[in-house]
């Protein structure tokens, strides 16, 4: 019987788990049956943008947290695939922060080329996996949405991508049963323009909340207020901008911060952050880690520590993410098709993930955490085939990053950057972030020259 | 070993189910363990109002489609307790369409006086449940929620008390990709003044179309249009209120009709139906029945015909709610305290299921379903020591309710009904229902006599 595989969610990281196990076939590697299950119709994850929000038409949970006109809110030049240039996927360098239609395209892109979409079962959300210690194997049970029939299947090995951004955290301030306008959580922001003319309350401080916020006031929102628990996001907001402390409550049309101040708003959007969810794993292969670069349990980032059969990808907070994905499921591979062999005892693989969270609490700043994470990169990609990059350069673009939105947050995106895996420079975007109203692939890839107002 | 029985949902089936085996216990019957898997942190189902909409606090699904300000649609003396009546709960009978936190009131009245809390486990969400022929019991798996903790029992039968206005159906219609407003269902509405001042679209023409439109309405929408599939409500709307034919398409923020007509709207609100889900049931043992009055698959519509150890509440369209749950939930109590026997051939409850289905079809107008459904409910009492009450009294409410909306939609809930429990009539509430803008039970039991603006 020939071994199998089932990989969760083909989102980038579920991709990547494809994309890798196509290489090594292309090589001549003899792999295992993939099966891929993916609850939307279509694969991309988050960046396959739906207008639903809540519950599908399946009544199933939406996955995607995606809104209208969001752009890259990271240089380009710190995803990259370093198997598929930008340039190889337009024909062309093009500009540094590409709307979502753009990345969706490069994403789309390579897998294309790869030809994995025939492993992924789409409409098909997976209800319940078990491990059965006697035959050691997984049983996955998963419902063919569509058809409204559900299967068990067993594999050898499970691999989560699922993602860890698409269930919301969602808190509850005094007075929120009483409001009168909408309370909603970044997970169900859709089109900024439903809040044009109007106040709005952002709760939060993190990128949601920056990018939300600079979504409303762009496309005209009259105010925006957002409001923090520890400290101000502190950039050069626009005039009406304001930051305040932590939302203590809210009557009716008003909300009073800890400081006494209080403001009347028309909707409260809360960017409070998103829970590692899974719904469909039993406590003894469910992963319980708080948001963070080094995750619990998880041997290299990625073994399941309570049983190595079982991988997780992309559940760390990211600075770095497509190509991270692509590390993680490149080294994942490897170790199913035995080229690289896992510690014999748990305790090593528990002291690895003990080592990894002392270095982590080890740093003082984002910078220390950019290089951080740029190191677990090039520790993992050095184990695999994966093609080796300029993991500093990458590093290097999100120090420019931050420094350029300290500079100007609603300038930033202007900037341009050095590929580092083919050695380009983006080119400047035709038009400014701030009055780019049309954020659409071909708009985004026109030719930077006939500077016309949109 | 103690018989066990699962119920799923502490709402007003899942309670009516508890009260039944409280109300055997009482007088002396051996009854089961009762185990009741609530997902939400209090009982009442959707009477539990909740500000949240999408993903809970814990990554579910919302259960709750209640909004505030919502009333009764139809005379409660439709839906009284034979065993409790308005009068034991208020200590005086109270008008005929109380507003939700008091019929929350009355609900939660009678189950406490019964004292089966403790047998509910809250936040405790059922994730999958199995059936072994071997030995002919289910395995329950569920969630709970605060300790995030999984675990199975065993039970004997199960009882699915989960409602079936809780998942929402989400049509598309084309263009919703591009509207630049909010597109929301009927399960996401909460408050009627986040539309005060909008031009709001309606799609559909059921219940909650009606009543949802006419909250906005009551609270200060600028117009309201509401289109339908196959004819309009054809009530005498107020004249900011128009009806429309099927939504075509929608280009930004203007609609298109069938009948080539547009608008431009604000918001658009699906009022498309719920659909029977049960994400937690497999294939042998998921209902999959239309919302009508006779449910598929069910023996006397509740023992599910391919295995009638598990019994489904509540899952008929309804006419009857509260009075009914209880007829369901006693004749299934004594089907599993061995008072009543199942026919000993799954061809007999099919062709009961059959009977059901050509007698409801049978049926040409809501007169005659609203005569169906009261039968049912009588037949079922007749086998059970449920109170016996008249239930064509209850029928003669609906047909004056069914007139009363026709003499004027915004004022139906203006009129009295006599209880067919005590046999008083119902007082005239203090205000007309278009003029009480507070909805607290406080305000609602104030008697009439004071009739002062709100």
């Amino acid at each position: 019987m020939k071994a199998r595989v089932a990989v969760i969610g083909a989102g980038p990281s579920g991709l990547a788990q494809l994309r890798a196990f196509q290489s090594a076939a292309e090589k001549g590697a003899d792999i295992p049956e993939i099966v891929c299950f993916e609850k939307q119709a279509n694969w991309g994850g988050l960046w396959n943008y739906t207008w639903r929000t809540g519950l599908d038409q399946y009544g199933e949970p939406v996955h995607g947290s995606m809104y209208r006109y969001l752009w890259s809110n990271g240089p380009k030049e710190g995803l990259e695939f370093a198997d598929y240039s930008f340039e190889e996927h337009f024909g062309k360098q093009i500009a540094s922060y590409p709307p979502r239609a753009v990345l969706f395209d490069y994403i789309e892109g390579r897998v294309k080329k790869a030809g994995v979409r025939k492993w992924i079962r789409f409409e098909t959300v997976v209800r319940m996996v078990t491990w059965n210690e006697q035959t050691r194997k997984f049983t996955v049970t998963v419902q063919d949405l569509p058809k409204d029939h559900c299967y068990s299947e067993e594999f050898d090995n499970v691999i989560v991508a699922s993602g860890h951004f698409s269930t919301p955290n969602v808190p509850e301030f005094p007075g929120f049963d009483r409001f009168n306008g909408r309370i909603l959580h970044a997970h169900d922001f859709r089109d900024a323009r439903e809040f044009a003319g109007k106040d709005i309350l952002i709760v939060g401080t993190s990128y949601s909340a920056e990018d939300i916020g600079s979504q409303c006031w762009k496309y005209g929102a009259n105010s925006i207020t957002n409001c923090y628990r520890t400290a101000p996001m502190g950039f050069k907001w626009p005039d009406n901008w304001e930051e305040k402390p932590l939302l203590e409550k809210v009557d009716i049309n008003t909300v009073t911060f800890k400081d006494g101040s209080t403001k009347r708003v028309d909707a409260i959007i809360l960017c409070t952050g998103y829970k590692h969810h899974f719904p469909f794993l039993p406590d003894d292969l469910r992963l319980r880690t708080a948001n963070r670069l080094a995750t619990a349990d998880l041997y290299k980032g990625v073994a399941y520590v309570h049983n190595p059969e079982l991988f997780y990808i992309g559940m760390q907070d990211q600075w770095f993410t497509f190509n991270m994905f692509d590390a993680q499921a490149w080294w994942t591979r490897d170790v199913i098709l035995g080229r690289i062999k896992l510690p014999s005892s748990k305790q090593e693989m528990i002291a690895d993930v003990e080592d990894r969270v002392a270095r982590e609490d080890a740093g003082k700043d984002a910078h220390d955490a950019i290089e951080y994470q740029g190191d677990y990169v090039k520790e993992l990609i050095a184990e695999t085939d994966y093609p080796s990059f300029d993991v500093d350069g990458a590093n290097e673009a999100f120090f420019e990053w931050k420094e350029h939105k300290k500079q100007g947050i609603m300038e930033f995106r202007n900037h341009s950057y050095r590929s580092v895996i083919t050695g380009t420079m983006a080119p400047a975007h035709h038009t400014p972030w701030k009055d780019a109203l049309d954020d659409s692939l071909e708009s985004y890839l026109r030719t930077a020259s006939p500077v016309a107002a949109e």
